[in-house]
């Protein structure tokens, strides 16, 4: 295969031209960064959990019917997606105070919200990705009011289908962000789920212990990121063996390859 | 009369009991106060300014059916309100690009916004009065829905009346905050306006030279501040003689006393 031609390189991925128009190869990388890429490091694995855990949730999501940009993980870091436009907006769902916004409204930090809360960032690393408000993206026409709907409509839906999916494995969803893009038809586009789902852009509490298993651990140099993420996947039943430790788990540096089938039933 | 009961000292105004009850004592303060009053200073003569200007602006407002806190002014620096449970939301209303909106979404100051904008902060100066949506305020109760209904169609409103108030005196209105209270009748509350409308919390900039004529004179060292005010009560007719020269504007300083009546009439 010739090389492919690399289209874009962001902080945790790299996106490469699809084999056919109108897809691309995303390729996890294990770079980390928080902060607004203030602070940089590598998390060991990342890239092969995330694209594991990314596919997983995305698959499932399309069977509750969310539309998606996900056809098909290639092998251990990368996955085939339709190329879409982005809408530059990081929408941000919150079930439980933490991060910016226990800073910003000086909430304690697990305090569970009255209610679910949905915020939108604009995508701008230059302005550290600003909170905007749903009126200042129809000022500036970031999305259309459609655009908007759909998104907060599926992020509602979304949040739902993992709260219930990660309380099945004993993990508390604080909170997460989600990315869309937009498909052409002609002149109407639709909106899809874009980007990734993973401990990258989720908090993921462990329900009895409230062990931090997200990028939180790398932000608060709490160590042992590579083995919270292993741990997601763990208990999803998407690493070969429950039982292997962070030692055992397959070759999370391979740049090629495939996840073994799990030859056992995975309990859960 | 007896010295008089303080309720509350804030940056720019302190509150003392009224004469009967459900009435408050508003005395502009000469205080200037930004950036969370990280900045601290005095701008001379501006609480005699405020206090007229806002009478001036508040009754006005009355005329097309605003509902206020105003009753009268009594005095060079006090005013007799009515006594109202603040809404602990300042509503920020914006028709051109400025401040905190230029920095956070990196658009030019002086930029006319394609439709004007509102936005909420929390009165909270340790949180440093964060920028809060709707829907954390809905959230977190900080006011009912049918109270942020009632402050938007009045800020929308007020904002119109003040452009063209403004835009009479050759002046542009950028940005300004309004605040509101809670009137109760048993178990039953009406919304209205409160605080002040003054170049203390208003963008003012001058029509033709674009010179600023509000607090960024004194957020931003430019000098000239108390000259600013008073240009802008001498163009709303507020002042004694409108040929006046600054040194000749009353007496600033005085604790009680009553503005002249204009002996000769304000050109417009």
């Amino acid at each position: 295969m010739a090389r492919r031609r690399q289209i874009y390189e962001g902080k945790a991925k790299i996106l490469y031209e699809g084999p056919e128009p109108g897809t691309i190869i995303q390729y996890f990388k294990d770079d980390a960064t928080a902060f607004n890429a203030e602070k940089k490091g590598t998390i060991n694995g990342k890239g092969v959990i995330n694209n594991r855990i990314s596919e997983y949730v995305f698959t499932r999501l399309s069977h509750i019917g969310i539309p998606t940009h996900f056809i098909r993980r290639l092998n251990m870091r990368e996955q085939l997606v339709r190329q879409v436009e982005i809408i530059p907006l990081e929408v941000v769902v919150r079930n439980v105070a933490a991060g910016s916004l226990s800073k910003r409204l000086g909430i304690e930090e697990g305090e569970l919200l009255p209610h679910t809360l949905i915020e939108y960032c604009l995508k701008d690393d230059a302005l550290g990705d600003p909170k905007v408000s749903e009126e200042e993206i129809a000022c500036f026409n970031w999305c259309s009011h459609e655009e908007m709907q759909d998104m907060s409509s599926m992020a509602i839906r979304i949040n739902d289908f993992l709260c219930g999916m990660f309380a099945a494995i004993d993990i508390r969803l604080v909170d997460f962000k989600l990315e869309f893009g937009r498909i052409w038809d002609g002149d109407f586009s639709r909106t899809i789920l874009a980007d990734e789902i993973s401990p990258d852009g989720c908090r993921l509490w462990d329900i009895n212990t409230g062990e931090k298993l997200d990028k939180d651990r790398f932000r608060r140099d709490m160590g042992g990121e590579s083995e919270a993420y292993q741990e997601v996947a763990r208990r999803l039943g998407l690493l070969q063996n429950e039982d292997s430790g962070p030692g055992e788990v397959l070759d999370m540096n391979a740049h090629r390859g495939r996840l073994r089938t799990p030859t056992k039933p995975v309990k859960k």
